[in-house]
């Protein structure tokens, strides 16, 4: 998540250099063309408005559907604060009050911390076995580490430790279920983050924007009445240039989890909820809370 | 689902090639009619920018729309991915620890996994008996392939299987009930699919598109000052196509279950969800991912 | 529906001649006005481009909320089916496997296809005391065609039946509840329904929209230089009634329980309701699908 | 809510006179302004479209918000229909088929039509102790009028009487929690109409529409090239005055519960939901439908 | 939320002063280096236009998100409103009737109403503390306003106190599980709150929308056939900061904690589900509602 302080312009200029470069050469391929061709018409410049308010509308619906997924990543993961702090403190409600939270609690808490990170680890195609053994005894941790999914393998330790405790007549029928229907959505708030990250945003329609631009850009010089090069060129450049700057903009919101600035900050969340966890359940060493050193939170 | 690589420019043009040349020998009518009729107005070029903005905002309608059936088919494939796993996950909490897994969870799996790839195919219109047999006993196979609604057997026979856990006292009242619920949530996607699959987009708005369409396409080369076919010819016909074109894009969004290239990847889900199950359960034999062999995974 | 073959042209002409008309002898007494008053100004085009915008914005409001009633009203009937195949599979489950089907199952099987008829045609004003025989025995069938409200009436006989289930012993406290759950869902959708049936779409728009068309074409017949009757009378009216068409687009889309063409097709989803329960459940005789004869689909 | 018949275009015209004199006032200040100082330039119709532009998107967007409101409003309308429903049927299953319903249901059902008469006269800043005489035991509507909140009251005592049905063993523990949850959504409706009604839209749209318009009608002016009065006041009053019209709707709309013609029809709702619980619960007198006398139902 | 009334421009005015003059600084610039530098072309004014255009998108787009976030808020909060009351109706019907509400009750309704106030304040990032010894024990507050996440701390009050509840036998397993899962509902909702607080809206937009509009102001004064200063500059200086004034409204809203006139009034409506829960559990001393003092209320 880019941050409202000690951003540098460069971060912007560098996504949209090359294809402005591109631009530039076409229109200076364009303008230098109608010095050497003779053409005799003029095309209105009513033609390029017509294009440049669809590149627009175009822009405007590719900015809502990306902004529309960054968010829906970010309200999945506040459905993951939200519904990691319900778990403990619904285990907290239902386990008898003289239970050892050391032995019956605290194992879930770390779990669960687990999960956060190593979910966030797993969308970004970062390795998790360290994250892991931090957490988990060394022999759950490889087990997970293993797995072919290891945040659904946490899920389904979560179920089966419920199930001990049911066993052992800690908690009731009732609970079991109850406890269940919180991994449930869980499981429901993974599945939006992968579903996300696995879907391309449909592809023809950076075809369609690009169909757009290069025609608008081609029209353009010939809207004008004369012909002056250093009036052109800047101009087609500059328009098309703050053209493509949104669709990028839009192409990175729209895929939240690929280790890069504008992602949803995973692992500063996952912190805060082991923070949010620990503090709970009356663990005595509770970390900081992650302190961003650039322009971006990750 | 188109795929990020690989992809030919071909596979664009294609679906708009027909209509291009329909505007294209309209465009030339029209023009060449201007040479024989002397028409001797001129028409203002802001007519043709309202209806070009007219049909700018009809097409910024219709794209969202598409994708936003587009969109919900992704999800209703999510929420399956998701119930699918809390399926097996309750049912690996609720049955006692002591349980054959072999006799008992394992059906479940194979039935949860014929259901995915079968609601797949179903909604493609593709035979399914061959993905029966591949899991379920040849009767039960051949009991569901005969049904009206396979996939919908299928649902049938999950609530029976429960129903026996329950007479044979593994699971509880309050249990069955939650085992229950969860069907439902599948039945509630199917039913979503089914919804999308069976519902055709108003074809009200691909008529009026069309009537805004040829109406700018008879104007504008009205409103051009002189008259030089090589200008207004390819400005008519490639400005209509680039319109034509985003109607394209929508329509072949609009129906997610067609089995072409722009589907929802449901056979690829299908398996990656048969992988997560089997993995969650102990199986030794794990089917691979499915690995796209050309620019789009079905 | 509308279907995606053997569709007329008139069918959408039909709905828009009169106003076009009226706009058409509008467009004539504008301009005929300009030959007889010497008016000295010109408006400049841009004005009418300003009024066009606006107009085009308006009708995508409408159009989109119109298309969202549309959508809304098919989401109630897909809804309609999902928890129609879930009750009865729920009591599938929930009855002892030894119950007689024939006895306890079938009448929740017939009232429920009774009900998805009669709240079709209840919605659409139409008489339902003949759907109600075939379907119940003759004194229930009378009773509830005499309800104030006869598919809330059939939603009670459900709890009443539920609650017999429930004297009988043949079902738990659990279920009773669980059943009446899916009554409420059954409800809601028929609230649903009820509610985009009584709610007239805001009228001011319709009133502002005709403010804006008429202005349009009244100040559009100023902006030409020249006076061609033959431009200018064709050019108002097509535009202006090619924007009509969009309104009466949305209007048709807006109600979608009128027994019209462009209706949610009621009749048909409610006839693969019965054929999905009844296959469901072991009926012998299970009706046909319906065919749409026309180019729509009720 | 505005009836499709008998209405007079007094109604919408009156809203906006103040506002259009306003404006004609401002636009001959402008106008003649010109006659006296010699402004020696002319600003480009462009500068004006541009402003057009900008005002028809503030317009969609408010136009937009309004709508959701008000359709808000409806949608938690239609939910207390439902559930208002849902709770009298759930009660007539849980009660033992011999309980005296004289006793013990119809409290329910005309403290339930109390509820709904109630909320939509306190939302309208009425006052409502007539009503509740009408449906309610003298006392019992003296304690609910006196309260701060009436319609919460309202639920407290359903509540109450609900835990007394438990107490008398008419319904078990799980039933008790399931009515409740019904009066939860009950909760749910009327925080919702509470919402809508107490949060005023954000005034900077209103004065930033204002900016906008007064901007544009004192530019507009001197975009003419000839000065002719009865030109450009018209034109100047009639746009700003059509652009006005669309945002006294949208002011209309947002605002359902002020006692106004446009507002959400309340009170026939809850007469409707009256005629619907009575006729469920085999009231022998039923009241009428509200008939609208005039333009709109309230 | 600012209020219908007593407001004054300056409010407006304050918030694009700075950048206002920047802009107006800016136009100075550019239309004076028109003097001395003898540019001989001139630029289409249609590329204004298109840029206008584009700028008028963006400015809706970043008004719809922007409202959205706001809205979405004010929902969180109306969701607070509802669970307060339904918890405590809820203990109110869960209690058997003769239980001391003053040792039973008050101690939920006061710490619910000090988890309201607490958590606005925490979001304003305001200090807590008097208002937890406000209502709580003065060992319980200094426990809370110590913890990591206050609001957090209070909830888990509220379920270690249902447990003894629990423990007590005055409620049974089920409602102990069923007021459990309002608590989820304030978690739900606490988390929705903290989630519009800590996601900072994508930057990029921002610089896209400086991009764009100095973009414009440049463009423009080449688009005026004449040069006068006195046109250019009012002219370039009133649009750019309308447009500017947009955007500050939308980041207005888009950031509805930061103890601003335009917040979320959370701290009136935590005093109104004050009024609320004590009227509805008997207490004889109930506050009065905050009455705004100014054009604004908190």
């Amino acid at each position: 998540m880019l941050l409202n302080n000690k951003i540098s312009i460069r971060f912007y200029i560098r996504h949209i250099l090359k294809q402005a470069f591109l631009i530039f050469l076409f229109a200076n391929l364009v303008v230098i063309s109608k010095w050497f061709i003779p053409w005799s018409f003029q095309i209105p410049i009513s033609i390029a408005a017509i294009l440049g308010t669809c590149i627009a509308l175009l822009l405007a619906f590719r900015t809502n559907q990306a902004y529309d997924r960054w968010w829906e990543a970010r309200i999945a993961w506040g459905a993951i604060v939200n519904d990691s702090r319900s778990f403990i403190r619904q285990l907290q409600t239902f386990l008898p009050v003289d239970t050892n939270h050391k032995t019956y609690l605290h194992p879930f808490v770390e779990r669960q911390c687990a999960w956060c990170y190593v979910l966030g680890d797993t969308l970004r195609r970062q390795p998790v076995s360290q994250r892991l053994e931090e957490f988990l005894p060394s022999q759950e941790a490889k087990q997970v580490a293993d797995a072919h999914n290891p945040p659904n393998m946490l899920l389904v330790k979560h179920a089966l430790a419920i199930r001990r405790l049911y066993d052992e007549a800690l908690i009731t029928d009732y609970q079991l279920v109850q406890l269940n229907a919180t991994l449930t959505n869980l499981t429901d708030s993974m599945g939006r983050c992968e579903r996300i990250k696995n879907t391309v945003f449909p592809r023809t329609y950076t075809f369609n924007m690009q169909v757009f631009i290069y025609l608008f850009a081609s029209i353009l010089p010939f809207c004008f009445d004369d012909q002056y090069y250093y009036l052109d060129v800047p101009l087609v450049t500059l328009i098309s240039a703050a053209f493509i700057l949104i669709e990028k903009s839009a192409i990175q919101l729209q895929d939240p989890f690929e280790n890069q600035p504008t992602d949803t900050p995973v692992t500063t969340i996952a912190r805060s909820i082991e923070i949010s966890l620990k503090s709970m359940t009356g663990y005595t060493i509770i970390p900081e809370l992650l302190v961003p050193e650039r322009y971006y939170s990750l």
